[in-house]
């Protein structure tokens, strides 16, 4: 235990302030393993205390309470499953909670991140937000994004510590940014990879690589962000000039695809439906507009 | 006249050949107007001639019939609306054709590419289909792909040309193939861009400004290149071990997406759409198994 504690003293004398891990699942072990590994000193917690031993090999302080694991450091990361284990392990240890700095990386509803502010303001702690834009093993890296919003001072106080899990980018002081962004991020990546996966069965129905046809749509996915920066500010303007492509081209065009999809044994209800956006964009009047448009049909209302 | 005839001698000294393109709508002006720029002597005929002022200010020759355009150089490039305008402007140059290069960048299905292979070998033509994965002005850009299939010795042979237009990826002798690859990446075109206007929907109900979502939202699709990078290897292999994300995660977190967009009065067919294959997913005994796995629903059959 001597070397852990000197290597603690001196990443702290370093610059590298004491960071708490709640929760040490998939995101939890790789987040703190990514803390150790920067020479952060970090003190860990799990329900099943097993889980910190390959953390505690790494040099990690394994505490035998959320209280304890609370007291050691300024800074507090939580990675449980979700809010109501969150709650479930931070309203014992409400004593030490005061004064810390809690980021909140469990998943959750914009909704859910709201109450959780007034949760931490009855605690007296300081409270940050936060979404996770990777799977465990992106981890530690700058290519990976991990979103911020509520106490801007905590996310300035903590830069140190946050920067060493990905690109830090603190979105606002509205707490429920981060959350928002989150789901809307995993649905575009959902509708994205659903739209993939719907291209790599008829490509390969006929014997092309999944991994050849991937190589290419995602050199694609980099023109198509392209498309949607344009669109963007077309959507903030509330005008879609639909100059590049129109949305009566691209009716048009997705025949082709529910053809050839067709003809390979591919279900379409994907392309379908989003043929339908756009038969009932050009039905509002946007046949001419750009794909920009089509958002006029989903503002519609929920169904 | 004369300080164009000059120019085309100097360039085709220079080893800059001579190309035809027919059909100078917005993509084939684009496409006349970068190979002018990069040096190409450059012949052109449109049905309506107006529309070649521009590009003949600039160096091109107007040719005064088809047979004429295609007479004047050993690379044609056809730009037309459709298959049927292809065969109606080329059959009655027929003589012509023999022995020369096309270069077909109509697009269409991949059973279009078939027939028109066929169609070229009665004419005595050497054939290469291609597919523009651009709008026009990312037209004379490294960034963007062209993508070929068919005669390879066609397109060895004019590389020089077909470098100027984009990145210029051969994807096989099938001809078929970038048609095959075009519908399917325009496929995966229309479930991004509207997963991502779904987002932005969501994400602008409460003022969040769309280009503000849509910046984070092109990055966050680097991220998600890297997960269908790792599937795409999966599918190939027929398996999809859960080990970064399953599918049954998902379809809990799902639920955070629909629950924010109802809130917000915003159309949930598509994500419901999207949870719905994965539900089948789980119900064919993929709950443990990545997303890749959605393919199998995709794959048992057309509706
Ligand atoms: N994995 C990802 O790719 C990913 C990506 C983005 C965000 N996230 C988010 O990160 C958080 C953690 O995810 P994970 O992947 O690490 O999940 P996980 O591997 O299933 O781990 C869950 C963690 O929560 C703990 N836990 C569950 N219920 C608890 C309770 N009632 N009381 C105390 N602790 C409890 C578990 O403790 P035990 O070890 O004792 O079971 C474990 O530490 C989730 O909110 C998830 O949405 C994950
Ligand atoms: N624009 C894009 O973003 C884009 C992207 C990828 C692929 N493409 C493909 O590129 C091709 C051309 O598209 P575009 O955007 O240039 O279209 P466009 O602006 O509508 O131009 C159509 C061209 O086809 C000609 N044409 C139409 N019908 C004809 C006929 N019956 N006989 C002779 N000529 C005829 C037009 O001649 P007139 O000038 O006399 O009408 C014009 O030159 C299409 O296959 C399109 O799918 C376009």
């Amino acid at each position: 235990m001597t070397a852990i504690v000197n290597t603690t003293a001196a990443d702290e004398a370093a610059g590298r302030p004491a960071v708490t891990v709640l929760g040490l699942g998939q995101m939890g072990a790789a987040i703190a393993g990514a803390l150790l590994a920067a020479g952060h000193p970090v003190t860990v917690w799990n329900r099943t205390a097993e889980k910190a031993a390959p953390l505690v090999e790494k040099g990690a302080v394994l505490a035998g309470s959320v209280a304890e694991a609370v007291a050691a450091s300024p800074l507090v990361l939580a990675v449980v499953l979700d809010y109501p284990a969150l709650y479930g392990i931070l309203d014992p240890a409400s004593a030490e909670l005061k004064g810390k700095a809690l980021v909140n990386l469990v998943s959750g509803s914009p909704e859910q991140a709201d109450e959780a502010v007034e949760w931490a303001a009855r605690h007296g702690l300081n409270y940050l937000d936060g979404a996770i834009m990777t799977t465990p093993p992106g981890v530690g890296t700058r290519e990976v994004m991990f979103l911020y919003s509520g106490d801007q001072a905590v996310f300035d106080a903590h830069h140190t510590a946050l920067d060493v899990l990905g690109e830090p980018l603190y979105l606002g002081a509205e707490p429920g940014l981060a959350a928002l962004y989150d789901v809307n991020l995993l649905g575009l990546m959902w509708a994205t990879m659903s739209g993939w996966l719907h291209g790599t069965a008829v490509a390969t129905a006929e014997g092309t690589r999944a991994v050849d046809f991937t190589e290419v749509a995602i050199r694609w996915l980099g023109t198509v962000g392209n498309f949607i920066r344009r669109y963007a500010a077309q959507v903030d303007e509330g005008a879609y000039p639909g100059d590049d492509a129109t949305v009566d081209v691209q009716i048009a065009t997705i025949e082709h695809q529910l053809h050839a999809a067709r003809a390979r044994g591919v279900d379409n209800r994907l392309p379908e439906l989003l043929k339908t956006l756009m038969v009932e964009a050009n039905a509002k009047g946007h046949g001419q507009d750009s794909f920009g448009s089509v958002i006029e049909v989903l503002r519609q209302g929920a169904r």
